[in-house]
């Protein structure tokens, strides 16, 4: 599969992830007249459904990643080079970004809003971390014990981490950095971002080293 | 299998769509006391359930279109011919229509009722156009990609699109004329009904568009 | 299988079917203040939830009935003769019955309670014709076109079915039966239970016609 | 496969569970204003979704049982010996507190509360007994005929008891334990602990009873 289409790939994936969180969330909060709970129901099932489909249709050309911490997995596993890695990282942040904007048209808002929602502080840094280490397990126990439900897995977990975490679980630097841009139900200030994005990064790193202490990557599945 | 069991199988199918779109759509609206976010996770759900049941039933008899939209990008694919296009639309338009009277007669409202719901503008059309754009985009790389989950992606991609659009993504010209006869939660007025057909066509053809860019229709899956 | 197990699966199947339909309305209308909207929600994702766990549990047992509806069409079919269509129509009246009865132990209600919700009327009638209708075509269809799928296409479907039809689609004369002895959200009222038995079994009748209309039982599927 | 590894399975798993549970019930009471019918929709549909995921991820490694009543039929059933079942117990008790804790963390609530919610008394008991009877019944006839199936069985067969059974469905003595500190949504009264430890032992020897009389375990499918 050529570079070129990967790329392409991961941009449009990218940008209908972020077209659905942040078009949800601003659906969500318009119609149930401020009952942030019903909102975030919404939000929640419309980024699983779409994850499922996003992974379904971009895993075979590009891997759907969709996401830069994923993505510096696969470079760690050396299942990327340098080179794609950065094609991806690249992708990602423009078709995030295009994702938001268009949610802002279909929704006749200004195209660029500075985000106000403030998210920082010890517990969303955890929630962020925690978030972003059950995803990144789900991703790699996934692969090995069952590669064909990743996209099922995937939507699952991303549907119980925006409850169970603090933070409704960005975990995903590229979402973070887009999200800086709407000052819709999912934004995030833009002074916010960089706490995130460590925290999701050591959130990565931690789940590889529970795998690997979980078994080599060529073991037997026991069932 | 013959063409008039296939137009059988678009007419049931349709008419049971829209029969849940609008039926579901009524009874949310009802039991919610006016929070209609609320009422758009029923209507979103249902829509969502019975798009996975109808596609498993119908699909291995006529494909499933229920949609003109679908079935005109099968046509431009040469998948169908002039006379199974022009059946298939007639019976999708019939089948619609039965399914919105149907619903009315099981609610006991008026059997017609002019839409009166406005929808119409930029922010809509646009909703319109990434809703159908969606939508193909999901049938035609799903097909490509994992053929035997199109139900569960066509349902889980319309639950999403429900909430991340502006227009709760009609994506169906068929639907779209339908819901002009109904003035219930659903509804549209007939004066906006061609503004959403042409920003759906645009919509299929652009999607045609992106996966052609994304790989030839013979390419080897690279997972 | 002997007759007796399929029995035991038939009245275990229909008691924690009906326990979970009763349960679920209750808990559904005590937490959501009065919000009915969302107890429809609780009642149906709960009901959708066990009818695939019951139907994978005891599909291979009994077939997973749980309704006379569908054992009088499999025994019109010849799979089912007298002696076990008698037997599990009992089991099934029997275990909707206990069912009722388990859940109102569960929730410290009077154990027997004549139901007082008033369902009668055109409306309600063609609702439930139209509901069973659905759910022996989705049977018919389903085992014909993808068995292995029966139990998510019954669980889906009667989530819909739920929301789309105004009465709530009993769509099962047990069901309906059992629930004349709840005052609870899921309650009828005796009175009202023979006319909707007849539009179950009328729509159950017109389901086998429309599905002869599409096709021979040993077609071959066209996908 | 080790034991040490599958303890760290059933420790890690168990942690993410009690996690999802409790940080799931404070964002839902937290968000939905008091809506308590949204709180469990959240509640209940992340459970749901995490069981999926942690079921596919752990139970090639461990068996994923997370639940010393489950253990308890897999050692009555010769699948484990005494001293793994005494390392399950024990991975799973603290990897439930850890849960907890964790999820206190997230919050910013203080790390150890005693629970202060009340669950007591025959109703109770009887939920309880239920509950768990329904999930050891799910299992193990899962397990006979379609054991690639437990982890979306499982997640459907908890979404639905939350809802059904009056006490919202424990059904599960390390998740109980762990529960009883804390004082959010999810918690329960330390006193209360045994009563619904008893009822959960009850339910899952009356589910392997039942399992037995539906049919030897080496039984040919009817199907």
């Amino acid at each position: 599969m050529p570079l070129s289409r990967r790329l392409l790939a991961e941009f449009v994936g990218t940008a209908l992830l972020l077209a659905t969180v942040v078009g949800s969330g601003t659906m969500g909060l318009d119609l149930s007249g401020g009952n942030r709970g019903v909102a975030l129901l919404a939000n929640a099932g419309a980024t699983a459904g779409m994850l499922y489909v996003l992974i379904v249709l971009f895993s075979p050309i590009s891997g759907a990643h969709m996401n830069p911490a994923v993505s510096l997995v696969f470079r760690l596993r050396r299942e990327l080079d340098n080179r794609a890695f950065a094609g991806y990282v690249l992708a990602q942040v423009a078709g995030a970004t295009a994702g938001v904007v268009l949610a802002h048209l279909m929704f006749g808002l200004d195209v660029v809003q500075w985000g106000d929602h403030a998210r920082t502080g010890a517990s969303q840094w955890l929630s962020e971390g925690v978030a972003t280490f059950g995803l990144v397990l789900t991703i790699l126990l996934g692969l090995r014990h069952r590669a064909e439900a990743i996209p099922a897995l995937v939507a699952a977990y991303i549907f119980g981490a925006y409850w169970f975490t603090a933070s409704t679980s960005f975990a995903n630097p590229a979402v973070t950095l887009a999200r800086s841009i709407t000052r819709t139900f999912a934004g995030i200030r833009p002074a916010d971002v960089p706490g995130f994005v460590m925290a999701q990064l050591a959130g990565a790193l931690l789940a590889m080293a529970v795998v690997r202490a979980l078994g080599a990557n060529n073991d037997e599945p026991a069932q």
